[in-house]
């Protein structure tokens, strides 16, 4: 719901442009609330509103922006103005922003940046996509390890304005190799003694990433050692960033969306799904339904082997797509939770025996349950006297013989896979379900039809 | 994999009692990788080793065990060192300890814990769990309004060891209500003015969670604002806690998780997988097995109707698995768009129109690609002198056009659904699965059929 309250008074100051008012309305509120109550404005207007803040205020209203409108303002607004906000946006966001603009755009732009920040936008667009250098923000609180606790609050309370976080004090030797860390609140508590050394007061066991870490290991790593943020070092175990909480949650939701995507069989979107061209969302699917509908082709020629049979006993074909559906849902169920399990580090490779256990016994105790269901079903649907397949003694075994198979074999399958995947080295969330799906639809056919040749015989 | 790398000289200082060794291996590393290196022995050995450790460090360590282990340690071990230890954790963790632990055993365990701990734990066990008040713990940087920087700094170093976080420090009125919140960073910078008032630096657009809120309603407006912690307030606006970043972390993998299980018809599981016990399992997925079976059930009565049809043309049978699961696949597809849309609030319901659009347009387009390859499938598996329906002149046109007419609707129904649920107030992730595949494959069977019979009549 786009926030309309404040929206006909904004348009009245920008039209008076009433400069106290604008810069009232920019002050009063959390930076994040002033920003959704100019969702209704043009990206023109919002900038016209914007610079009526100061330049902090400015650049942190600008944050909460959504992503669109922070590009059309960088594309269309006055490059020198633009420039001067730019250089206040923490370096990893900036990065971020300026991938998404117009290249020549961007290079209007550099030019005007001061120096340093230029250097350091070069520099951090050279690390890829989704790796720990790219996620990094290069303004660190950081401190020589021969300082004592007075002067390290001195220098800290000097720099604080610039950083992003001084939850976690990083302590560097002469070469910037990261030595130690200490919290803000050791600190301080060591106030008392302010001649003591911050080389004693520091932790050495650290947890670091390197520039070249995927997001996932840095995402795993703040998660597991519960992390307010974590230093990034480069191959020379120099201190040259941090990735702060915040970044690890956006990850964290990244993740999250791309796992759910692959696992409905669609490749990862990289813009939301309302920004991503038509083309590149036929492409994105078709990919993977071409991919299903190959592995559908086999159950086809397997349907094909049957036809003769299938069209004798006419009714057996009533069951095929809830025998199909069967498997399928069951194979989903096992797959899902395997590769959460293993996501979340409850299972290990190693312990395959007793999963492939316990999925045998769950899949016999729910094909079990839905061939009682599975056994009402075929004796209602074949009641009629055109079935003449009646004549047989063993028909009504037929489909819930069926089901308890087709079930335990679609559990089992579907924990084998994202295991075998994860010892083959691929990501399981992105290869199972498909492979899943294909599995259990062949293995579904291939069982009814056993069965019913069997016991029709 | 476990960590087996000192498992034998933990075991030989163990057997010997030797208390140096054993304290040095608690101090020597990270706590979180001294609990790793200790994941190869039993609770009991554990805890044993843990003793030589000094009770803060212990904490930490005992922090970084595998829930289970946490249990099984403060079920057996000695109930007044558990209880010194329970003392010294964090709120909030010690609650959700607590949930776990047999309910005779925490009745002896109270007793043994100072009068406020006591308090504290039945206070927070009141509140159901999901909310905020069961998130929070109640170690907060609180100070009141009318102090000066120097005061307050003084006063934060005393309490500093406490608290879980003074990243943000909340200032509050004479009744605890909350009134504004400061940084640790902006009272840092202002130790230069040492007798200016709290009451000045602070921000007073605060955003607040209350006790009783859920805790997606926490983990979103943490991920939106971008706060490192979110402060609790109960109905009277007084603070009464607070909920850090790594607490919102777990949450957020919790749900990834539980939104995970759900899409694949499981209900969300309380413990890890291999924690559930096989009939908790069973009903967890059987329950909504059955719902998709009755859903199949359907596609079996509509079968049936066609039954004579399906006989008269053999060759249609063959393809029905392929055609239900193309529609199913794209319906799928969509609906998962749909839902992580509305959830990283990429779309919003009134777009409504839009949305429907560019799925009917992408619908199209998929089922344009794979009528290609279903008119190519088709033709080969259908060659053989036996398909008599080939005196039909529009045969081959029966697949392609079904595929198309299918993938389209599955677009549209996965569509519409997620946006149908949220209207009613329903959650999306929840519903829509098993309702887009029921109607996806009914929808299927009648199309395909109604397409034959009116190009083979």
């Amino acid at each position: 719901m786009v926030n309309t309250l404040f929206l006909p008074e904004l348009r009245e100051m920008l039209a008076e442009n009433n400069s106290f008012e604008l810069h009232e309305f920019c002050t009063a509120l959390h930076p994040a609330r002033t920003a959704e109550f100019m969702e209704g404005l043009e990206a023109a207007d919002s900038w016209s509103v914007l610079r009526h803040a100061d330049l902090k205020l400015r650049e942190e209203i600008f944050a909460y922006f959504p992503h669109e409108k922070q590009i059309a303002i960088i594309q269309t607004q006055d490059r020198s103005e633009i420039a001067e906000l730019l250089a206040d946006i923490a370096a990893d966001d900036r990065v971020d922003l300026l991938h998404d603009v117009q290249p020549t755009i961007v290079e209007e732009l550099l030019p005007l940046l001061p120096a340093d920040e230029r250097r350091e936008i070069l520099k951090l667009r050279e690390y890829p996509e989704n790796t720990a250098g790219a996620m990094m923000t290069t303004e660190v609180a950081m401190i020589g390890d021969a300082l004592t606790v007075r002067k390290a609050i001195d220098e800290l309370s000097r720099e604080a304005e610039h950083l992003e976080t001084i939850y976690y004090i990083y302590v560097v030797d002469r070469d910037q190799r990261l030595r130690g860390v200490v919290t803000a609140r050791r600190l301080l508590t060591a106030l008392g003694k302010p001649d003591k050394l911050v080389r004693d007061l520091m932790d050495i066991d650290l947890i670091v990433v390197h520039t070249s870490d995927p997001s996932q290991e840095v995402t795993a790593k703040v998660a597991k050692y519960d992390l307010h943020a974590i230093p990034v070092v480069d191959d020379h175990e120099r201190l040259v960033g941090i990735i702060t909480h915040d970044d690890v949650i956006d990850a964290f939701r990244q993740e999250a969306t791309e796992d759910a995507q692959r696992s409905a069989a669609v490749a990862p979107l990289e813009a939301g799904y309302m920004q991503t061209s038509l083309l590149t969302l036929w492409w994105k699917r078709g990919v993977w339904l071409t991919v299903l509908f190959v592995t559908a082709m086999f159950t086809a020629s397997a349907l094909r082997y049957y036809e003769g049979q299938l069209i004798r006993w006419g009714w057996l074909i009533i069951f095929i797509p809830l025998i199909m559906s069967s498997g399928g849902n069951s194979g989903n169920q096992s797959a899902t939770l395997i590769i959460t399990a293993l996501t979340t580090g409850n299972i290990k490779l190693s312990d395959w025996r007793r999963i492939l256990w316990r999925e045998l016994l769950v899949g016999l105790m729910l094909g079990g349950m839905l061939a009682v269901a599975g056994f009402c079903v075929a004796w209602f649907q074949t009641m009629g006297p055109e079935h003449k397949s009646h004549s047989y003694v063993w028909w009504p075994l037929v489909v819930p013989l069926t089901l308890v198979l087709v079930v335990t074999c679609g559990a089992v399958s579907g924990s084998v896979l994202p295991l075998l995947f994860k010892r083959l080295g691929l990501d399981p969330a992105l290869m199972s379900n498909p492979f899943v799906a294909g599995v259990s639809d062949i293995l579904a056919i291939v069982i009814y039809m056993t069965v019913a040749v069997l016991l029709l015989r």
